[in-house]
């Protein structure tokens, strides 16, 4: 090793040691008797000193001519400072340098290399092997890292076995979105890349894998939003002869095991909600539990009074914002334009003040009397001091509205505290969605799930009151994985397979591999597949996923640091056996 | 769960308690009176017992309706066996069943789902999931799983951070074999598949990871040989601040760490050779060396008599097969017959037989003396029973052909036991070897290893002299792992492609960024890759590395269960602007 000791380890104990570090100068300080260096690497920042009639003066000469991050090699003695630094675990020491190598100079990084940094998103993408130098980012790889093993250590200690399933599949009509792979030796064909790998690890239960788990990156070739990437991590696990509630319980514990490991966090017992409560109460198959605020349907009171909007509405929805009856004219604006944006769509805002005096002022006391209104406030427990606030119309986009104010109000009312954790299953999906667009019906979770066995005679009659043993894991309103008890038994597949609008042959040349793999002895079986990155989000206490992978790429699904996607030759073309056709693109 | 316990935990001690067991039947042997199936899982397999007068009639009808592979589950009481079977770890018992579901019938296997199976390579790889549960292709994985784990562990326990580099990155033009992927949101570019993730783990040096290592899936677009597939696993691995020789042991550490705890096996200090030595002493650089027969030249003491072959030979050279004196003729025209195959080469065989009672009888006694063939043996250090094999020509292609007969001999002396490890570091490898048909210098390991200081004087005058900072971890004659240490300087860095015939722009347009990188302060670096399927295969002491991979392609790169790689849509291709062109192709 060129070094001793890292920049993170040297103690009181260790004064009067001859030691040598590595690492990148951080920050330079010359009072002129004195120079000091930050010197820095991925273990922490040891102080070095140099002083004028101490240090050789050759020495001192190189030293001013080190500019930030050039990497150095020092050997010198440690010392015991005098100013210490409480601040970091190397505050006590500083190391006074007799010998220092430069092993390699640096041009002036385009941005700071510190925590605040004054360099914007693109620079940062760009260099973003200056960026990943950062503590900020490199500790976000590091809980990355952190949460791997403690995933591993949990489902190894389960006898989970990890398995390594194909990157080169098949692309099937489904899977629109797949990225695909031609092949050299088979022109005119093509792999897929896997946006999960879903066949594979249900035939892993066929093969009596019992319980599989992968650590796997999947790929999706979507438009991306601001928070997708094209490639994604996933914890992927299947287990065999289990009931829904093994699964929840496993996974349970698992999610327990990674915030008490990595976030010292003790969680009690997982809230559970089904999909239709999640609707109802918060208008979102993922709500945000850190906070209540749950909807109150007023239906039953707020109809038949001469207020047309109300009485033509499906559904009258509120929410009660605790200790908000004080809001400004301004504010109650502001909410009622943001109700009103595009992406949101409701048509309007209802108040109604239950001011502290007890007293109750509405946006429509045309039509409601005081004493409807508290009935009103009864109905929603509202304390003198709150504010309701009510959205009404079509019962799906009434709800999606106020679920978008709910949150806004929890925001406001700062209720959504980044490192405050609230988990939560959500169960009981349907199984099926219907696709207006298409005019049919889509598997809401995917083509293997299994509908409960109880409402399989609905298939027919009534199929989107079917629903499927489905499960979503939901922490701070952010689906962080979700799963299914799968169909084993070829006859359902093909069923559902026919319900999806495949006819058989399509089925078969899809899937025929799997249904045949259901002949030769399926188990019972199911699984749930966990968003790598956002957990890890989540557990960093951040918004973006971005900054909790290595080497993202940018909203175009670019990498700008080594400029992918990129041309390739005519040459490499011809031997793939295809050709670029831009018609009507660009 | 739908069972109390696995097929591989009962014992004695559970006798008389009530269990619930699911699996699959793996025989039936019905004797009239009594009926007993063995079900098996993924844990063992357990006796289960039937006895008419004890067994209620309908359940004997129904387990006497149950095929091969049929998955039940059963419930019943654990009892003692008169006949105990101490080949099975619950031999000592069997279960009483009282009642018996059958979970998913199963249609006759195409072949026997046992360890001895008679189904073809073919038949299996097609019923991939099949062949999955048979014992010894299960254990295979499992097997890898546990290289995973232990491979993980050293590696946490050294302070390496795994970290998930991109699977999109860039094609270049070096990289011929790359496997590419058009972008649908950037028409007429594509993303290549990583060969390795090198440039990234060194951009991950720059940015001061200090260590890293990933267990990565890497691809190849290349026509198969046997035992090639087009994706593969490696164990990457890179560190900072280090000399060859801290590579070298931390990573000696990591091939004794799975030894021990995978295999149970001590090693001692791994040996080290050149590759000059290499060459010299086996004329491989991956030698063998579980048996010794090394090479000795014989151009001193063989030439400048009669024999015009040796004469005009660049090389006489020969290895001692110690006891092999007294091989028939016919034995010895086979190894003629060997060494003259066109994938061999070699023109011709000498063989010289040291009798046992000390006379020496060879192929060429017409040429020289019983005394000149004395001093061969004395120089080869043979003894009385021996028998010396020869081989002249040019000194490249001798020594080839003499490798390859080495390895038979060893073979036919029974001295490869594939239960046996013998693992070498073979350092120093050339920086560059001369590509005769391309008439340039190629990287030979690539193009981001260092010379070794003492003979960068010689990159110009002498290129094929350069010795590397590169180095190959062999076991058992297989290259398992390689790697070298990097340049970390600009200037050497351009000065390495200018010498691989790339212009500055070429250098720039495909390696720019880690160029650039350089400038910014790259610490010195280095690292290695495990072929990760090769060394699994190497500790389940296979010679296929197929059995170890969940879901291989075939020699065409196909996957003939799921039949990919396939056509895609039109439509899919217009999305993605890219055409299928069979112009001289098929």
């Amino acid at each position: 090793m060129l070094r001793s000791h890292t920049c993170g380890e040297l103690r009181m104990e260790h004064v009067n040691q001859p030691v040598s570090l590595c690492g990148w100068v951080q920050t330079k300080r010359d009072k002129g008797g004195m120079v000091w260096i930050d010197l820095r690497d991925r273990y922490g920042v040891t102080q070095l000193i140099f002083e004028e009639g101490k240090t050789d003066p050759q020495l001192l000469e190189k030293i001013r001519s080190l500019g930030r991050e050039f990497v150095v090699k020092a050997e010198g003695k440690v010392v015991e400072r005098v100013a210490k630094n409480d601040k970091i675990p190397t505050g006590n020491i500083e190391v006074r340098v007799e010998n220092l190598d430069i092993l390699n100079p640096a041009k002036l990084p385009p941005f700071l290399i510190e925590d605040e940094t004054d360099g914007g998103d693109d620079l940062r993408m760009k260099y973003r092997y200056l960026d990943l130098r950062r503590n900020a980012v490199r500790k976000n790889l590091e809980l990355r890292h952190q949460m791997m093993r403690q995933t591993r250590t949990y489902m190894d200690s389960k006898n989970f076995i990890e398995v390594e399933t194909p990157v080169l599949i098949k692309s099937t009509p489904e899977g629109a979105r797949d990225f695909v792979v031609p092949s050299r030796m088979n022109p005119g064909e093509f792999y897929a890349l896997p946006q999960s790998p879903q066949t594979f690890k249900q035939l892993l239960m066929v093969s009596g894998f019992d319980r599989y788990y992968q650590i796997v990156k999947c790929f999706r070739d979507e438009d991306l939003r601001a928070d997708r990437q094209p490639e994604f991590t996933q914890i992927d696990c299947e287990m065999s002869f289990i009931t829904q509630e093994d699964i929840l319980n496993t996974f349970e514990g698992l999610v327990k095991h990674l915030f008490k490991q990595v976030k010292g966090i003790e969680l009690t017992n997982l809230a559970r909600m089904s999909y239709a409560d999640a609707m109802k109460y918060y208008g979102n198959d993922k709500p945000d539990t850190r906070f209540e605020m749950r909807f109150t349907e007023l239906n039953e009171v707020a109809k038949g009074k001469d207020f047309s909007v109300f009485n033509d509405a499906e559904l009258i929805v509120g929410i009660c914002a605790k200790g908000c009856a004080e809001y400004t004219r301004k504010q109650l604006d502001e909410l009622t334009e943001f109700v009103k944006r595009p992406q949101i769509g409701a048509k309007g805002l209802v108040y109604v003040r239950y001011n502290a005096d007890g007293s109750i002022k509405s946006s429509i006391d045309k039509f409601y009397s005081e004493a409807d209104l508290k009935v009103w406030a009864e109905k929603m427990q509202a304390a003198p001091g709150d504010l309701l606030l009510i959205i009404s119309g079509e019962a799906t986009k009434a709800r999606k509205a106020l679920s978008e104010l709910r949150l806004e109000m929890g925001e406001r009312l700062s209720l959504r505290d980044k490192s405050t954790y609230s988990c939560l299953w959500v169960l009981d999906f349907p199984l099926l969605e219907w696709g207006e667009e298409e005019q049919r019906w889509f598997a809401m979770h995917h083509p293997f799930t299994s509908p409960k066995p109880e409402d399989i005679h609905l298939l027919e009659s009534d199929p989107g009151k079917v629903r499927a043993n489905a499960y979503d894991m939901v922490i701070n309103g952010v689906e962080v994985g979700g799963g299914s008890i799968r169909i084993h038994n070829r006859e359902l597949q093909a069923k559902m397979f026919s319900h999806l609008g495949f006819t058989d042959e399509e089925a078969r040349r899809q899937f025929g591999f799997l249904m045949e793999a259901f002949e030769y002895g399926a188990p019972p079986h199911g699984g749930i597949a966990f968003g790598f990155d956002r957990l890890c989000s989540l557990f960093g206490g951040a918004d973006s996923i971005r900054d909790f992978i290595a080497f993202p790429k940018n909203n175009s699904g670019r990498d700008v640091m080594i400029d992918t996607p990129s041309t390739i030759s005519n040459a490499q073309l011809e031997e793939l056996s295809i050709r670029v056709s831009m018609s009507g693109k660009k």
